[in-house]
């Protein structure tokens, strides 16, 4: 048997609902008011490692929204789509559908579910090696416990913090809220070292429930080291030993400097960086 | 010359980017992350006669999301299409257009412009003249002030707001802030009697700058009216004599209950309410 060459992770798969296409209605109440969830997978060897993870925190969001998914389903054809696609990321979009105007919603929403898939992203590899540099993002984070966690469709506030630069000397922006407490970064999670081990900031009243968050705090515990998921201020964060950010599609990312503060590339951050590493191995 | 019926309001309308079609693409901002503004304009013999407040609240909204506009071509569109319509509702929805995975933006965005009809709403006629029963949303509105006042895509707050009743008997829903303060309606903005005159909540942390409100504002001023844009507490809501809830659509509904409190239809609302039908006359 010879090989097959893997598909090309360029030919990219758009599915409404199932069937290819590109486009979705005008009156999709995704696009009228953000009223749905995603999840951005990465797929390594044809399959998406955190897929659980992506599932969960997708069932929690639906529980958050009263939006009724059809989990088999959509299970069945992120795995088809994986499978097909081999290397690279899926982005699954779920919506309450079409609707009228208004924001009521029929009580039986028919969702629509949206498929795509792209080529990893191509982040400068020192990112990984030597890390980031974090721009202090000025958009803070407005406190909304009925939303915290859940990856939803309503992204102003990410797009506002991103806005803010251009260089390509910061890799990501770190983003705090109202009360000025760090969060995250725009596109991942926090972790900190502090005297007791890790910390990453609570995602309670704001922010999103990252998938290599949630993955690395359960590997991390296992290893046997304490993170801890609580409150964080920014003194604390400025003078935290190691620093990095997280998520399921680039990793873990070092963090080595934030305005004047410098931080080396600990030991601490390169156990967590391998644990990222291997999901996709 | 024989009367020519109108355009039948029930024969909709919907331009993508000026073009009759009834779909955008699957990758546009607008659906990926609400990365855009709309407006809800009211038409009446063929045009819509608060436009000018329309456009002016949508430019505001574009320069905070620094979303570049061509304002000509939005007024020539909508002033095409309502001389069509004659009767009934544009919906205008601009978005960043089209993006590739990630919240950073393009430099200069191709935004995506879809303009949609409907017929009015057919909402029951004893709200106006009798007045509608609020029902109070446990919901919160999060503090924003880089968002607050624009009518953005990100509405999942109205959304769980609206979703918490479905009884007909409550005509709207008043909706407070994250501190307790009452700050508006799920589809609409509230004006409460005082002492010293009319008080309608500011806009400044959370949300929406209605169109009918500012109308409402400068006609009432102009009449000799005082009317105050502050921070109000629920309990001055409770203790004000008269209250209504405003939008571009229905014009002004009574409120006449909240709770355990009753109001009558007081003498200023139907001043304030004449106000507002005259504009469509």
């Amino acid at each position: 048997m010879t090989d097959i060459p893997a598909r090309s992770s360029f030919d990219p798969t758009c599915l409404v609902n199932g069937v290819p296409a590109s486009q979705v209605s005008a009156h999709d109440r995704g696009l009228a008011y953000g009223d749905g969830l995603f999840e951005t997978m990465r797929v390594s060897a044809g399959r998406a490692p955190l897929d659980e993870y992506h599932f969960s925190r997708l069932e929690f969001g639906a529980s958050c929204l009263h939006l009724p998914l059809n989990m088999p389903e959509i299970r069945a054809e992120i795995s088809g789509v994986a499978a097909q696609l081999n290397e690279g990321v899926i982005k699954l979009i779920v919506t309450r559908g079409e609707g009228k105007r208004g924001y009521a919603s029929v009580e039986v929403p028919r969702v629509t579910r949206i498929v795509q898939t792209s080529s990893l992203p191509i982040y400068p590899p020192d990112r990984a090696e030597r890390g980031v540099v974090l721009y202090p993002c000025e958009t803070r984070l407005a406190i909304q416990p009925r939303l915290a966690g859940v990856k939803h469709l309503n992204r102003l506030e990410q797009i506002l913090a991103r806005g803010e630069w251009q260089d390509d000397a910061f890799g990501e922006g770190l983003v705090c809220d109202m009360r000025g407490r760090p969060i995250e970064c725009t596109m991942s999670n926090l972790f900190l070292r502090g005297e007791n081990g890790w910390v990453t900031p609570q995602i309670s009243d704001c922010g999103v429930r990252g998938v290599m968050r949630d993955y690395l705090v359960s590997q991390l515990t296992s290893a046997g080291e304490t993170v801890d998921q609580r409150s964080v201020t920014m003194q604390e964060l400025m003078d935290s030993s190691e620093m990095f950010c997280c998520n399921s599609v680039f990793g873990v990312w070092p963090i080595v400097g934030l305005k004047d503060r410098k931080w080396p590339v600990g030991p601490f951050t390169r156990v967590a960086q391998a644990m990222a590493q291997q999901v996709f191995m």
